[in-house]
């Protein structure tokens, strides 16, 4: 078992089944010594700030760990994985809400936890006014791996 | 005439004309093996889920012979073209409409008829409420060059 | 002084203090010769198109020069940096405004001022319907370092 998963044992998380991505396209695409994962959205649907404000960094966080599977079912070892280089996050939000970093913490802080230091990452919180599937956030998310 | 063209040709469409961008950059930037192109709008304007749904598709679709046109101003030779790497697509829609990702397939199965296994491609498709121009969609990809 | 440094002098302009990260993030994040920098929201806030169509080149102007101010504090000397790759630019605006690229140009030319043709970036310029802190704009920049 990989470090990674270790440590998402120690929290008490786990992965879950990689879902298919819902059309033609892959679930990421390695360049070099980066991997672009297609962006993945949330769970969770509804608007932040109207429907869905108090969930929304907890959805974030997990759809870190579908992310993960993802990844996992793509390159099969997490620990290829050496860094976390950029997030972009895209927040479903009505147009008086604009607190959008608290919602991506939730899936920055637990990249931290999991991977420390090389889990710090540049990052974007952009908000919009839909996301495929009436979903809360959609997060794209670029690795490093080794 | 690289295989790509041929390929076009095959499926009876053309490049076009190479647009000039409409301000201060480039159409395409090359960084290593990864080849960073602008942003592009669809020439259809108007609103998915309200103006425009039954051709967002096709838009798509024509908005990938615009962005190949450009990188064949820029590199001279498509077949320079070893991978997509990753389409983000901003889809200008209505609050109410969902299915971005139907719309970014017309993109996406185009790059897969021409490039095969190489034009497989992780993909972000987002909804915004206002593109340049009033313009349906806008592309955005980068490649990976041999 | 780095070179830039003197371009700014002599354009009399300065990069003024880094600002931290509002959130568990970094400014900016290094992989191999592509530097990604955290998307910056600008200092200026409201709507383009209602509440701040005149000023908003300007701010993307001012949103470039904290960017630098966040890039050499992280690499210490801004003249590693050896292109600038892409240029994201997030617009808030009204439904109705469309040219969010005469707003980009603020920040498109400050860079060739300061780089010349190292400077030339490809780029996107999107509306969306709400930014974090209700700022007017947000640029995120892939930059290339020696």
């Amino acid at each position: 078992m990989s470090i990674i998963e270790d440590k998402l044992n120690t929290l008490g998380l786990e992965l879950g089944p990689a879902k298919s991505s819902v059309a033609n396209y892959l679930g990421c695409k390695r360049a070099g010594h980066l991997l672009f994962v297609a962006g993945r959205v949330s769970e969770l649907r509804g608007e932040v700030g109207t429907d869905v404000t108090e969930e929304a960094a907890k959805t974030a966080r997990d759809t870190v760990l579908a992310i993960l599977s993802i990844i996992k079912k793509e390159i099969n070892d997490l620990d290829l994985i050496s860094g976390v280089v950029k997030i972009q996050g895209f927040i479903r939000s009505s147009p008086d809400f604009n607190n959008h970093p608290n919602v991506l913490d939730g899936a920055s802080d637990l990249l931290v936890e999991l991977l420390g230091d090389n889990g710090r990452h540049a990052r974007t919180a952009t908000g919009v006014n839909q996301l495929p599937f009436g979903a809360t956030l959609q997060l794209d998310i670029i690795m490093q791996l080794k």
